[in-house]
Parts: structure tokens; sequence; C-alpha cells
């Protein structure tokens, strides 16, 4: 037994419009622990649309429709539907009386075309829209099919479903089971080594483990079926633990936990504060860190140090060796985190430069080099460099840079 | 002839990952001119993904796949298209030597999972990936029917798209005819009174014009149909003038212009320079304008006074002021802006001070109270109060605050 979901709308193949209805369903089946492997995205075409429905009325038993429920001449989904099951269609007068009461709440007159969302097939349930004017059908055509529509407009579909297709579906008998998943989230190990030392993981069956990459970071999903919430993360809990043993430093955190929320919850514990100063990234670190609302606790602030001025200046970088080293380079990374620790009286400083391109690379100093400073709450200093390679993105250099810097201070402030 | 798209990743059925690869494809379709008429999401499972290849084989002859092409056990893309059509992979030198050389410029070595990555359909070319280790896919593995396949993440499979898919789809003869698209961007105007403004241009046929709206920003995409760009542009130039006009100040730029970068513009073209003081931004100011390659030659940087005392001890803000004002005030603000201007010694100083929330409102000062300063080459200052209101996110608070800064300067930079 398994559900699929039909998008139906020549705007989403124009691609004007996100499918955002399809991920909406996909949790809420997943919710209630109904099996789901397809998605289909069809125009607004007749023909189209019953090839559509014969391929998946023949592999799955609940077949979900959005969109094209509309009253314009190309909204056609419930009469194609019909049509392909050769069920005639009948004009409901409770839906004709909700649609011309909803008409006149707003001052309006409801036109002829309207009477078309008031056809539905022969046998079918009305499944109400209680904001819009197109209701969507429960129907069952066949034995073993059941068949829900939903118009395209994301506020009403997800209202229908809630109140009308979760209690039906829940009086079947589905939500007696509930997947639940947990992200965990590590940095500073690429998905295949991270994969490779969990691998034995990557072939249970309750919970199952999958990794996931995007810009650096890696996750793996712990998903687990259970009769309840509770006992699908008591399936969770012992994988999690194991799997963060393995990873080690490498693993930082789950769910809503950011690089930014970890190192914040960290300075907060040991009652420590943090300024930056950043030269690349132009920023961009003092805005992660305070995304976390409440981060006004540990960060103090920090100095944009773009122009090598700003470093002599407001940072104390020494004229000389920023001649001689160059503004990226470990030395003058080391001196901006000190320095802004200094003006700024707090117990770590953290700073960035480097060459996020396209261009200003050199030989020597190729787009992507990346100097991370870490003054600590003793006066000492320690430098990292990073070469993040010259075929990546200006964007996605400063975001590897931004995240890199915060992981080497988590790992300072969890392993002095 | 036509097109279809098949995107590949459990993560989509559970509704992990918005399946945004689906609609960039459908508008690049599009612009080639490219008929399109289904979509799929299947989930990494090699029964399914065959039954999925044998349904699309039959109605398309372009079968585009995203996804799946990692180098975990459940990437399986490339081998089930190989098993479908009954061919053995082999192991591509040239592929190995490309990952081996992304991981060496990283520091780190290759791990044997990897290999998975360079095993291809015999026949198949390579479609080489730039940024990631994951290459894709040209297969023609029967007459009439042509195979892409690319990685999921975005970034990689857009930048693979452009750079080889498309040279090779016009040199079958696609993108002849070409539909041409222009976006006009707003700022400081809401969606319904701009719609008001150009309500006569909503109805024309070619160009199109089309509103959207998105985090305080309002846009008119034009839209033309024509043998050439050149054509389509001809057909979209006068629009654009006469929108731009209609719309006056509210207009400031078009495409790839942002307000940071239309700014910036400005400051070189004028040879000024920028310096930013941020408080609940906490840096979001400086990274957008830095966003920009080449914002050096006139953003020289800053200072995230996110703490009272940084306001004081780096940007002389007086500390009875402070007191008695409060950090989110006008006077504050006119003082960050002249501090920052003063200390960095540049042309202009731009700051921001407010509640992002969701903490930290009061009656007289509630979340969403904003106040700009903006410091000019004479030494004078001004200062703009918005107020977003309670509702809004803190990262939406954040990001209004930040395009409202720039877009003052803006203005000022225009109209002086």
């Amino acid at each position: 037994m398994s559900a699929e979901i039909i998008c139906v709308g020549t705007e989403m193949l124009l691609g004007n419009i996100l499918n955002s209805n399809a991920q909406y369903l996909a949790i809420q089946l997943a919710k209630l622990g109904i099996p789901h492997y397809y998605q289909t995205v069809v125009g607004d075409n007749p023909e189209r649309l019953k090839h559509v429905i014969e391929i998946a009325s023949q592999r799955s038993e609940i077949l979900i429709f959005t969109g094209g429920l509309g009253p314009t001449p190309d909204d056609l989904t419930c009469e194609t539907i019909a049509d392909f099951f050769n069920t005639p269609l009948v004009e409901r007068p409770e839906i004709i009386e909700d649609i011309a009461r909803k008409y006149a709440q707003r001052g309006r007159q409801m036109t002829p075309s309207n009477r078309k969302q008031a056809l539905i097939p022969k046998g079918a349930e009305i499944l109400p829209n209680p904001t819009g004017t197109a209701p969507g059908i429960i129907w069952q055509p066949q034995p073993g099919l059941t068949i829900f529509t939903f118009p395209g407009v994301p506020s009403e579909m997800q209202r229908m479903w809630e109140e009308t297709a979760v209690p039906y579906l829940r009086n079947l008998g589905w939500g007696k089971e509930t997947i639940y998943s947990r992200m965990l989230k590590f940095w500073g190990i690429p998905e295949s080594a991270l994969a490779e030392k969990v691998a034995a993981y990557l072939n249970l069956t309750n919970p199952t483990v999958a990794p996931y990459a995007s810009k650096g970071e890696v996750k793996l999903r712990i998903s687990a079926k259970a009769a309840t919430e509770a006992a699908a993360q008591e399936l969770i809990a012992p994988v999690h633990k194991q799997l963060q043993d393995i990873a080690g430093l490498d693993y930082y955190g789950a769910d809503d936990d950011t690089l930014a929320s970890v190192v914040g919850e960290l300075l907060r514990r040991d009652k420590e504060t943090l300024s930056v100063a950043e030269s690349c990234t132009g920023g961009g670190l003092g805005q992660m860190l305070t995304e976390t609302s409440g981060s006004s606790d540990y960060f103090w602030g920090g100095v944009i140090s773009y122009d090598n001025s700003v470093k002599i200046n407001l940072l104390d970088v020494n004229a000389e060796d920023l001649a001689k080293c160059g503004a990226v380079s470990a030395t003058v990374a080391e001196q901006m985190a000190l320095g802004v620790r200094s003006r700024l009286g707090t117990s770590w400083g953290l700073s960035i430069t480097g060459i996020a391109g396209p261009t200003g690379g050199t030989e020597t100093k190729p787009v992507g080099l990346v100097y991370i400073g870490l003054a600590k709450p003793n006066g000492e200093v320690e430098s990292f460099e990073y070469r993040w390679g010259t075929g990546r993105s200006r964007s996605l250099i400063r975001h590897l840079s931004t995240c890199s810097a915060l992981d080497q201070l988590r790992r300072k402030l969890l392993t002095r």
C-alpha cells in the first residue's frame, strides 16, 4: 500500500512556481507512516493527465492530486479524472450554495464560471474547502484505489489536508505508525570519509541512516518508524550516540543546531566572550554569530577590516609585517585576532583574511587561500590555513571560511 | 520531441528538501524552447528508478536526471541507468585524476568510495563538474534518446547545465526561438502600489510583464519571445524604459544588480568611500557590500558594535546619550555613523541599530524598531526610523534593515 502525489499545472512545467505542495504532502505522508515512492508533475492537458493517472493507478493505492480545480477553462483535473474512470459529473447544489455564500461575504456576485467547480464525479464525497471556492473530492473509483483532489493554493490545500484528509486516513487505520527523523551534523570531514566510517549503519532498516552533503557540511539523517514519537526517539537515541562517538570532534550538533549556536552555547557555558576581525568575509562571521537570538550574552562585536588601513588603525596590525607578509598571511591573521581581542576586551578573538575571488589571486596566493586566526583567553594565538581551490565561487569560499572559523573555535572550546 | 525531468532522491519523498532543481531546469528548457511535459521524483531505489526510466524513455526524447551521483552506496542513478540499457560501466581514469586533483588542492586524500564516481556507462560522454567531485554524463543509449545526468547539489548542477548542456543542446538545433527575460527591481514600494501604477502593462502579450514580491523587494519580469536574443531585447527595451520612468527612484536596477552593487557603482563613479557601523545586523551590511567582487575600491570596512562598550570605545558614541536615549535611537544611530566615518576616514558612514527580536522589545521600543544613520561627506548626519512590526522573523527584520540602509544611501547618491 502506498500513496503517490500528482501535481497538475503548466506553471510548474514553465518554472514559474516552485512545487512546495509536493514537499508539504511528502512530510505529511511520512508523519502518517504512509509509504510514498513517486511524485509527478504534469501540465493542464487532459491526454497527458490521463496517461499519468493510468500509470499511477497501477502502482499506488492512494492518489493525491493538487491543482487544476479553479474556475477557468484550463482547470480540468476533476473532469479528467472522472472521464478516465468513465464516470459522469454531477452538479452538487451544496457546493454552489457554499460558493455563492463566500462571494456574498466579500460583497461580490458569483460568476457563471464558478458553476464548473460544483461538478464532481458521481459517487465522490466533497472534500470541503473552508477558505477558497474550489472544493476537493475523496473518491474510490474502483476497489483498492482512493483519490484525493486539492486546489493548488498551498494555504487552502494545507487546511483541507489537516481538517478532512488526515481524519479520513486515520479512520482507515493510517497514522498508527509515525516516521520520526533526526539530522546529525558534521564539519571538517568529507561525505565519502564519513560514509566509510559509518558504513555499517547505512544498511540498518529501522532506524535507517542516510548521508547528505551541501556547502561543506555533511549530515546523517536517522529515521525511525514506530507507534509513537517517543518510541521512534528511543530507536534513534542509541544510534545517534554511536554515530556521534564514531565521528568524534567532526560531529557538532543535531537538527536546529548551527556551528554558531553550538559555539555560542560553549561560550555561555564557560562565561566567556568573543569578538571577530573580518577581511574577505566582510561581516559574514558576525552576521552568522548574531543569527542566534541572545548572542549578545557572549558576542561583543568586531571590526570589518576590508581595507589595509583599517587593519593597521583599528586592529593594530604591524604595518611592516603587513607589507612584508601581505594581508593574506598567517602573520596578519594572528595579529588581527590578537588586535580585536585586545581592542574589544573579550576572552577570544577570531579572524579571517583570504582571497575570495574571482579576481585577486596570484601564483603563490591563489583564489581560495584563507587564513583563520584564533587569539585565546591566555593571550596566545594560533592560525589555520585553508586552500578552497580556485574552482569555487566567491560566495561559497566566504561561506566555507566563515563556518571553518567557527569550527576551529568550537574544537578549541571542546578540547583545551 | 520533448524533454523530461527526473529527480532522484529519497530525501524529496520524505519532504526533507524542496525540489528547486526541477524549477531551475524547467526555466532553462523554456528558454531554449524545448517542450517539457512531465517531471518525476523517485527515491534512491533501483527497481523503481528503472520503472520510471521505462515510462519516460517511451514518451520523451531527452531525459534529464538530477541526484544520486555521490560516492555513497545509496547513490545509484548512473549504474541503474546503465543497467536498464544493458550497458556495462567502465572506469574512466580522467575522472579519477580529476577527483584526486580536487582532493589534493584541499589537502586531502581521495577515498576508495570516490572511485565509484568514475564509473560511467560504456559509450557515454563525461559531463564535467568544475566544482564538485561527481561528474555527469551525456549519453545516447539508443537512437533518438539522449540522457543527461547531474548531481543534486544545485550550484554544481546549474554550472554544468550552463557550461556543457546548453552548448550541446544548441548544437542540436535547440534555442533558435528564445524566450528572454529581464527582471526589473524596486525597493521602497509595496507590490500592490507598483502593480496599480503599471496596471496597463500587465496585459501586454509580447513582451509580457509580471510582478513578483519577496522579502521587501518588488520585481517586474519582462519576457519577450523572438528569434534571437537581440530581437527579444529590442522588444524589452522600450517597456523597461517606460516602467523605470513610472517608478522613478523606487526602481533601482535590473537582473544581476543588487542594492549593494548599485550603491557600489555610484560610489565608484563619484570616487567616494564607505564604512559601516552595525549593531542588530551584526555584520550583514558589510557582508552584503562585499558580495560584489571589487568592492574594496569603495568599501573600507566597519565596526560591529553589538555590545554597547564597542559603540563607546570604537565608535565614540557618547556614553551619556547612550544611557539617556538607549542603543536603539536616532541619536545613537547618528553618532555611530559619524563615528565610523571619522575613525575609518571614509566619505560616507552608514549605521544600523535596532531590535531584531524575537526578544528584547518593550512597549515604547517594540521588536522591529530600527534606526539607520547616514553620515555624509560634508560631515552632516541624518537618520531614518523603520518599524517593521512585531510579527516578522529576526532574519527578515535584519534583511529588511540591511537593504533599507543601502537604499537610503542609494537615494542620497542619486539626488544630492
